[in-house]
């Protein structure tokens, strides 16, 4: 029952909405693509969403978490190239002026912007430069916009991320449409991760953020260790019903493709990030099975995907289960090592918390792959947990190293 | 009053110890140096220690955490090329043996031996050899041997680690001596840490246990995230009472003495430890002030410490302060970003949360130095804690990709 289709179109997919970029000169170094994305619903809309859980929260984010409480939301101004973060009153003085003037610019009210930035800490935004680019917003967005509001986003990002699907709901076609931008790593602890997604379904507020925490639960934060994230990260949705669908509701099949559809665009987006990771080479999926609880299988994995040992050998095709025994016995997980199994690519690894008969060879020819899975099974309890991650390659390590 | 003199002699240097070396073959690919160490007490001796925290425990872990219960301990043996862990009942009943051939050689009781290993998880010892190189212990024992015996253990240190040091204890010379072996990075979660202790002091069992415990806390455990160790870890210490001082008790002023001097010790060795790190390049105290608690000012340095980002960047000589503002938001200490001043070499970078007038070439000319310490203010209580970490280099990660 989970049928959809693939369209282009991106976050300009869904009927009414328009979106663009424009070049407003945030970081001089950088002529080569436009800095900052307009998108916009030209009918009315609601918005749902979900904030980094860091303390030290960006001033967009505080601006936004504000915003977003108004009944209705309208457009989202977003920049690249300063995270406008650790900037203090000022910082927040910035964030409300980029709403005032994409309020302005659109002839809506400032509450029904949203507003992110992305890019290095602790820099004032050229924040008069930006309201004149603002003032060109409505130039600038078009109804086959996304691909050049999904590039003003980018920074370490190599390629842009977008996608769009359509379902049918009672006969009616309806669409979801979402772009997004990679962080320094997987992890969005690491860098900003920015999702914003559109949707021409009709639905209520209250049910649009319900499906917009799931669909993070089991996408977005599959790539995040405990929770951590950067100062800016933000997943934004707008609802705005132009498809013209029977208002959605819990409980009815129709809200639950609706919910499987915006899983399937986040999952998506989530898993460009990881395969864009900066100098990524291989792309892990860590699952554990069998443990005691639902926490204690993420906490598992999230010790094994983090670990810096396990990520070196996987670059260098080292399938040294030794180091995953390692990283479950700290986990804190509940674990007897004498049931632990593990598998690379369902080849048995361990088994009984000890080296099992599979040949060295054919383990590492698993790890040689771009793709392959590890499986553990703690054989204490039902929970399961799955994570995305990727090695540790020399080339992150000189990505990182500073300007 | 903590008058303390450096003297030569690693472990041999308190009275009535031997150490010494063999090569038992354990690697057949590594001939050129010692892979088993001998360390022996002449005279009755007692025994503390402080074994790895994770739940995937080697054998030879095991077996140590019983025999170290006995009244009396007499010797240590250990080996590098192999942990002896996730090796099921082969793995305890081979490091019973090895505490058995041990205690057959040197004539005391099997319980009076403790055993460690290092190396690769997962491959059963080749026990015969090794027996075969334990009978031979009573010749390779010397009162001179603590260099070899710190030889033997190591594995990729790229030098030995040994320190002794005497204090007068009521006019009577006391003399404390250790040797260590390094983990592939400085976080014992990465790779075995070892360390062996010896006094003449005379101390009892219960007050040698509390006094280990407290040295390992600022020591040893500065240079661990959360706790988190490899599946070997272990700290030793024997007291043979033959420097002939009057018994130790604690609150005395003499035991207060023993405490600093043993604590010197152990943080000599930690910090050697460091140092030799595997890739390493710099060496950075993180010193968070001003906490809400302990325990809080515990998770914002380690966060600090453990960010893949600050690494990198240390590594590149970028000052960045907007990771370790980005560290500490994610810690889950309390943090109020408005309160947070950041200092590197005692340069203000971050004053209430956003940036201070430092230039940034000052700051960079700090993070070029080989040595520096971040000190974080956060300004909302009165609790501190340190941690001593380094870089994360290009280097480090071509070490553990694999063989």
């Amino acid at each position: 029952m989970n049928s959809f289709i693939e369209i282009p179109g991106g976050v300009t997919a869904p009927q009414s909405f328009t979106a663009g970029s424009i070049f407003a000169g945030i970081k001089p170094t950088n002529k080569s693509k436009p800095d900052m994305a307009f998108l916009f619903s030209t009918v009315p809309a609601v918005a749902a969403g979900t904030f980094t859980t860091n303390t030290v929260k960006a001033a967009p984010v505080r601006v936004s978490q504000a915003n977003i409480r108004a009944t209705e939301t309208r457009a989202i101004v977003a920049n690249s190239g300063n995270a406008n973060a650790c900037t203090g009153v000022v910082g927040i003085d910035h964030a409300k002026r980029m709403t005032k003037a994409m309020a302005k610019a659109l002839g809506i009210k400032e509450r029904q912007v949203l507003v992110c930035s992305t890019g290095r800490i602790g820099v004032p935004l050229p924040i008069e430069k930006m309201e004149g680019a603002i003032a060109q917003a409505p130039a600038a967005l078009a109804r086959d916009g996304s691909l050049r509001a999904a590039q003003a986003i980018m920074t370490s990002d190599t390629h842009t991320k977008e996608i769009a699907v359509e379902i049918q709901l009672n006969g009616k076609p309806v669409r979801i449409g979402g772009i997004a931008k990679g962080a320094g790593m997987i992890d969005p602890n690491m860098a900003t991760m920015l999702c914003f997604i559109t949707t021409d379904a009709a639905i209520s507020k209250k049910l649009l953020q319900q499906a917009i925490s799931d669909a993070v639960e089991c996408s977005f934060n599959r790539i995040t260790i405990d929770g951590d994230m950067s100062t800016n990260d933000t997943v934004l949705i707008l609802a705005n019903g132009a498809a013209g669908n029977a208002p959605l509701r819990n409980g009815e099949p129709e809200f639950d493709r609706f919910q499987s559809a915006l899983n399937k665009v986040c999952c998506s987006l989530s898993r460009m990030i990881v395969e864009d990771g900066e100098g990524v080479s291989k792309f892990v999926t860590v699952q554990i099975r069998g443990a005691k609880s639902r926490q204690d299988a993420r906490k598992a994995a999230e010790a094994i995907a983090n670990s810096t040992l396990t990520k070196c050998c996987w670059f260098g095709g080292d399938p040294n289960w030794g180091r995953v025994m390692d990283a479950i016995g700290y986990s804190t997980a509940k674990v007897r090592e004498e049931t632990v199994d593990i598998y690379y690519d369902g080849l048995i690894a361990v088994q009984n918390g000890t080296a099992a008969a599979t040949p060295i060879s054919k383990l590492r020819e698993v790890v040689a792959n771009q793709r392959f899975t590890i499986t553990v099974d703690l054989h204490i309890g039902k929970a399961e947990y799955t994570v995305f991650t990727t090695d540790l390659t020399t080339a992150y390590v000189e990505f990182n190293m500073g300007e």
